[in-house]
């Protein structure tokens, strides 16, 4: 069997793994889910994943697994998309869980809200402020580093610029961060991503 | 140098970080930080942690580094606390990185709001409803096994019990997840938590 991804291709979290699949050169069966409309709460996908979420792989072992920064590091597991040295491996660790924590809820949250029609004005201000502050933080490390950690390409560029780069997509000026900005371009180039996904 | 844990006593993800710390009989100072005052946000602590959050740990080595369950990867490295086999670490990632997405962001935050004087009622129903959906998947898991990865105690167990044992303080109704309640007394022999921390 090969590796099979579920995934909703507008979803970042579920293009990240795509990528990294690509990146590895590991081929794979994508089976596309659309998130909006109740199919990754059907029992079947369930058994596969009981949090009900999107992405979720099915190894070439059978075995399922979700999460998608957990599947990053599955697939990449001994390659140098993660940094060998202990420190650094941590510190990609800390970009990985606050991607999650702090980045991901308000940039694709307030994403989320424009695509089903929402305007800007109408997104939660508490939301706009976090989202804003999470790329206030990747506009400061980036104004001094080419990538997020130890100025090497690895799953923490592919897990941030996720979302990232769709941030204009939920009301966000991405303008006000030329170092994102470039770092975007960057990361696309390593990924080949030369058109918006 | 030793280990040295910034964290605020009555935070869930301060407190994992300092009961890894005394699983793994590492020895550490604890220095208290108010993170409702502000003390997080003052320019010697965001040098320490850009993102102004507790916990952060300064290694013995004199580095820095945050996100409580990437602190935890960090210190268990090598040890029996993270599985050996690189599926079930795997699926311990899982976990984490649900944690810190789909979970603390609700019991958390309600409880964070209930200890600043709201009251059950006050909550956010949407916020109510992620908790309760974050425990009946754990309740689902655990009715089956006795130990969220593998049948074993985990980091994954440490960084998912640092929140539901406080469920209640949120306003979360834990006698309906029995099976919650019971890996709750388990973990807390475990982890020598006699009394609420």
């Amino acid at each position: 069997m090969t590796l099979t991804i579920y995934g909703d291709h507008r979803s970042g979290n579920c293009l990240k793994v795509k990528w990294a699949a690509e990146r590895l050169g590991l081929a794979y069966d994508w089976i596309e889910v659309d998130a909006r409309d109740g199919e990754t709460r059907s029992p079947p996908f369930l058994k596969l994943n009981p949090a009900g979420q999107v992405p979720t792989v099915v190894l070439p072992d059978g075995r399922a697994l979700a999460q998608s920064n957990a599947i990053l590091l599955h697939l990449a597991a001994g390659t140098d998309l993660i940094p060998a040295d202990p420190y650094w491996r941590s510190k990609m660790f800390e970009w990985l869980f606050w991607e999650q924590h702090s980045h991901e809820p308000y940039i694709a949250a307030a994403r989320r809200q424009m695509m089903r029609g929402a305007s800007k004005k109408d997104l939660d201000a508490e939301l706009v402020r976090r989202g804003d502050a999470a790329l206030a933080r990747m506009e400061a490390w980036l104004s001094a580093y080419p990538y997020l950690v130890d100025g090497r390409f690895s799953l923490a560029d592919i897990s941030l610029i996720a979302y990232t780069r769709l941030a204009h997509e939920g009301g966000f000026d991405l303008t006000k961060y030329p170092a994102v900005c470039v770092w975007i371009d960057r990361v696309e180039a390593e990924l080949g991503l030369t058109v918006p996904a």
